[in-house]
């Protein structure tokens, strides 16, 4: 058996999320059809780095799955292209030793949400960016990524819905939010991530920016460890998994 | 009766175009049923600058229609966007004279078209840009643009399907085309277009631009005043109407 790792890329305004669900138009389903096809109907199953939920995009996730086919690197890239929707796209393919996995081995990942910050919405960023109307404060943002950024339990910044169990500390090695024209782009490294973490985080920066939160707050609402004590979700269609990366491979 | 004139914007991937049609999901169709729900069930008839086709978006597009009511212009826009879905937004709402008429007035269009040129494609540009992965040699398609802009006969560059009577001729104050990274834009200026005349057009200009003709060829080929000398429309997500002009209005 051979082992393929893939980097793909989603646009995830189509898709009811990243898992395999009955009926449902799923990342996970499109690229599992895909594979076993090319296995004359034998059932391929993928993993991933991650899930992502509807509406979220993927610029650099990646999966791996095992073949008993020996196909050449760029063959693998040709024959799942030419299987896939246009929303899906296999943007570079690699053979990894067998003790590789997509979703253990993740060193870290980047997400990025971006707000569109206008008045009035544009139709062509309806989903590809989040609508925000107010007027944000730039700088208090800013100082309140330092507050977020480093190692810390993030519960109060996680969905209560998680099932993670164990420890809800995570690492952010960035976190940063620049504002270019009418687009306001949040960056996230981490080496891990909890279920909606990013985007509970930007709701309460986004509040920062609205002067309804202090900078400093952040601090005591770590401590807090609990979720009720922070805003709403923002919505999926400004999130995008911007890069997986693995120890020795990259 | 008051005549109103508004600027709207949509995103054409998920149209059936723009012209109202039967069980079909048409610019026009959800325009006057949003009309439709605010006259309380009485049909209003809206006209616009023309039509575009499926997949084609828009920026500034801009139709009118008759109401027997007086509400404020802001109102008129704050209603209208409740009622429309995500896609199509109204951006400026006018009161005109009775005169006016949105497709008789027109002044001056314009119409863009873009090109992502790179060897790959990219997800979130399949819906926005038309995928072209071979080189482009840019000074050739300046060079014919020369050619097209001014006053001729387009029955060459026109669909064989158009139902237009008399007159061919028309007007282009600007062709130009510019690349900016992997982005080409072409931007079209005129008095008016026929049937598919931008799709036409730039097939031909990438033609000019892989070397495959000349961009002094373009005079002999208006000449010729037929659509079989041309090759392939090019697909309309990369096409966008981006201003309609009228006289004295604006």
């Amino acid at each position: 058996m051979e082992k393929v790792k893939c980097i793909i890329s989603y646009d995830g305004s189509q898709f009811s999320g990243f898992q395999i669900q009955p009926k449902k138009r799923t990342v996970q389903g499109a690229l599992e059809q895909a594979l076993t096809t090319m296995h004359k109907g034998a059932h391929v199953r993928i993993q991933a780095s991650g899930r992502t939920d509807t509406g979220v995009h993927a610029k650099r996730q990646t999966i791996h799955f095992e073949t008993p086919y020996s196909i050449p690197k760029a063959n693998w890239k040709q024959a799942l292209n030419t299987l896939l929707p246009g929303d899906l796209f296999v943007q570079d393919v690699s053979f990894v030793p067998d003790s590789f996995h997509a979703r253990y081995d993740v060193m870290e990942k980047e997400y990025r949400y971006y707000v569109w910050n206008e008045k009035e919405p544009d139709v062509f960023k309806r989903n590809y960016a989040y609508h925000f109307r107010y007027n944000i404060d730039m700088a208090a943002v800013q100082e309140a990524c330092l507050y977020i950024e480093g190692t810390h339990d993030f519960t109060t910044f996680s969905s209560a819905k998680a099932t993670t169990k164990g420890s809800k500390v995570r690492t952010l090695f960035q976190v940063t939010c620049e504002k270019q024209g009418s687009e306001v782009e949040f960056i996230f490294r981490g080496s891990g991530f909890l279920y909606n973490m990013v985007r509970i985080i930007v709701g309460v920066l986004l509040d920062v920016g609205q002067g309804r939160r202090k900078p400093e707050d952040i601090t005591a609402l770590l401590g807090k460890k609990d979720r009720q004590f922070v805003g709403e979700t923002v919505p999926p269609q400004g999130l995008y998994l911007w890069n997986v990366k693995y120890k020795s491979l990259d």
